[in-house]
């Protein structure tokens, strides 16, 4: 059975509502997880789509609210405009209480990376894979949420834009419509960020990854037609220091329908995920709305 | 001579840059003074107008870059469709070693009330009201900023709304071409923020205030034509405790072009800014484009 769902907080927001639940997570180990569910007045009369955001790296809880709380904003009145629901998950299980994992930003706490950890230390609480793409959807639908969960798709930034692609290309059962991302982590075994991460979470470290977390591979080996958008920004540190490798996804993604902008001296930051979040949004309404 | 600018970073932002400035200001005893200017893409072939906005009430000064962010986030879409500069000030003096200025959240470091104070303790720093009409205009115009000062107007969010609104109506020179509050303070000499700040900052206390620092008052008074829109949320608890008196503006205002609108529901955060922001940006355009 699923958790119950406690209701933190609630704001009225272009129209709709933004709410803050927290819940006893069974995948992240029993651990108390929260997500912000924003949901359109279309709601008040018939179930709608639903998008899921997922962010990127954090340093610690709070200064992943700030930043949460800095790309919302701009994704609501899209979201209104279209009747579509937007689901904000955490970007790790808090206080696990893994030796070492506050130690570093760009690992462990606020650092998930949005897979399910196998090595000794993490792998009973880090499973983030199973709590965006089964716990999240079984605890809203067990609580009657007014959303429709055969409309989903998925998109992200950053660690997160990781997150969004691999969990669509990798998913079993098509369970998203469609992908995009803001300056994606695209070739994450060919990466630091990717590396330490893989080696950290998976007792077969990069290799391990390799077939399942790593979008450049994915898409390689991916069969039927895809939906994917990614907007990076040229003026990105991140992109100039060889962590994100749009290049790579692209060159392995000939011929299928991928759409991968460069933009012009944007940066990693929430202002360059702000000016194209309307696009983003909008994007997947084409394919949530039919 | 107006001090000389320090470029702290610059985002690019739909299409145009967000820049952090720091000086030293004479206005504020001395004291380093931050600002974020956006300047719309319009800006690199012509001058372009510009729209203040004043932020409200914060403790500490992360807190005030915070809310900020996230207020700032809404704005920059219609600013930069109508060519817009927007300037956000500081809220109020940084490090001025009053004893017990850190002591409240509503009074203050973060809390400057956007006057002119004349008590012995306040009067060396804070200086807001001098700081945002006359300083900030002075130092963006002798850096040759692409700014057209002949076309300010002006808008602010709860503390920011009261300066945005009294700063508009007590100006002898007609600076500023419209005025605009999101959950403004109204009647200050009428609430507790407004009573408590008055006789803190100001020698002659509430009475000092009536004439110069009331949007109530002041509307009383006001002779010709204004450009004033006000929208405040029915679910805000700070308009429910009675801090903000719009109703007492309305009654003052009779016979004017005021527009004022309660919007259900709606609480004191963000989230009710942001999905008010571009009515307001759009309002301001009207006047500033012309």
């Amino acid at each position: 059975m699923a958790a119950a769902l406690e209701l933190v907080s609630s704001n009225k927001v272009f129209g709709g509502d933004l709410r803050k639940y927290k819940f006893k997570s069974a995948a992240l180990g029993g651990l108390s997880a929260n997500f912000n569910l924003f949901l359109p007045s279309q709601s008040a009369t018939a179930k709608v789509p639903i998008l899921f955001y997922l962010a990127g790296l954090t340093c610690t809880e709070d200064n992943g609210d700030v930043i949460l709380l800095a790309q919302k904003g701009s994704f609501f009145e899209p979201a209104a405009a279209n009747g579509i629901a937007i689901l904000f998950p955490d970007t790790s299980p808090r206080g696990a209480g893994v030796a070492g994992e506050d130690d570093d930003w760009d690992f462990g706490t606020g650092a998930g990376f949005y897979l399910n950890a196998t090595t000794p230390n993490y792998a009973s609480h880090y499973q983030m894979l199973t709590h965006v793409t089964l716990e999240l959807p079984q605890v809203i639908e067990a609580a009657g949420l007014p959303v429709d969960l055969s409309r989903q798709s998925i998109f992200g930034h950053s660690m997160g834009g990781h997150g969004a692609l691999t969990l669509y290309l990798a998913s079993q059962t098509n369970q998203y419509r469609s992908a995009s991302a803001f300056a994606p982590i695209c070739n994450p075994i060919n990466c630091p960020w990717g590396q330490k991460a893989f080696k950290g979470y998976l007792q077969g470290g990069v290799e391990e990854a390799q077939d399942k977390y790593d979008a450049t591979e994915l898409i390689k080996k991916h069969k039927g037609p895809v939906n994917i958008l990614i907007d990076y920004g040229t003026g990105d540190n991140f992109y100039k220091q060889g962590q994100l490798l749009p290049e790579n996804f692209v060159a392995a993604a000939q011929g299928k329908d991928v759409t991968v902008r460069a933009q012009e001296d944007y940066d990693h930051s929430y202002y360059f995920i702000s000016t194209f979040a309307a696009d983003h949004v909008n994007f997947h309404a084409k394919f949530l709305r039919q």
